[in-house]
């Protein structure tokens, strides 16, 4: 097994293309996770990957970037839709922060551990989020160490967080994925036994 | 601002290419670790990045992926060290999970929040770090939302931590960055003032 050249490239699903193109500006919080949601519901009913998106927008509503779970499909544990719509914002503004656009982050689901880490560190000034983090687990999907005062260290440091918006719309886009027997990607199935020597 | 292609591409700085050819097995984790501790140093050195630098093992001690800090050079807050290893080991492997080669994860510092939650989904065994936390926030680096029982929901999940490994070369690395005035690149500068309405 060879070393790769030092390069690294991803693309979001070649579907997603047409419909980044021309976003009006979106006057309120439930138009934008609308958005959000709606590419969450159409990356599961073309599998194309997980049950996620994930989108940033402007202080003014004007569209940034946006991202779907790619997990499977590119065969990369870190490519959750919060990682990859970040990503595409800081390579379109140009800068490691998006603290000079005002931006948010729209996630179609609350933020697994990596996710919510990535939002502190992207300089977003919100996040908001649709379905609750029971919603995924119940769905199978692990959420982490992601604790009530991990979400307090974000506020407490000027990042306001609102959740359970536009929630049952949200909570709709993993029953679709079960009934299309969907993937469930645990990226860490149990390598030790619990009673194992660490 | 136009929406760019779909696509995201990102590259390791050019001097490392040369250090990860026909690299050897490293029997221990302490050749282990001063590999990555190396490549800490020479990132900041050579001013390409950030103080940080991870790599990928397998069980046998075969080299499988690096990364160094890329934030500052990419414009992106993603691209921290692990995030970066990470997601060349996938590439590598051709896997979202690395739990089948029995992979570890070296960092030269403890993880920020983020890449705490990325090491949980890559399906490394054990992830062993350099610098503690301290070393990185009296550098003026935060490290996010990173709790004790954030390490004790690994380690219930199997994942191994070990820190504090060649402690005293890792923290070397944080003074030359601040020798050579070193950027901090906080990801997120405060924004709203302590008393605005959340």
């Amino acid at each position: 097994m060879e070393w790769l050249p030092p390069s690294f490239v991803f693309q979001l699903p070649e579907w997603i293309a047409p419909r980044l193109e021309k976003i009006p500006p979106f006057p309120t919080d439930t138009e934008r996770m609308q958005f959000v949601i709606d590419l969450a519901r159409e990356n599961v009913a073309r599998r194309t990957g997980g049950p996620f998106a994930a989108a940033v927008f402007d202080f003014s509503g004007a569209f940034i970037s946006a991202g779907v779970n790619l997990v499977v499909p590119e065969q990369n544990s870190v490519l959750h839709a919060e990682i990859v719509a970040l990503l595409f914002a800081h390579q379109r503004v140009k800068s490691y922060s998006l603290d000079a656009l005002g931006c948010d982050l729209y996630s179609s689901c609350d933020p697994c551990a990596m996710c919510l880490g990535a939002t502190f560190w992207s300089g977003v000034r919100r996040l908001l989020c649709g379905a609750p983090r029971e919603a995924a687990t119940e769905a199978g999907f692990d959420e982490g160490p992601v604790f009530p005062q991990s979400y307090q260290y974000l506020q407490d440091r000027g990042v306001t967080v609102v959740r359970r918006l536009c929630e049952p719309q949200a909570r709709e886009v993993f029953r679709l994925y079960r009934q299309l027997d969907g993937e469930i990607y645990n990226g860490h199935p149990p390598l030790h036994p619990p009673d194992s020597p660490q």
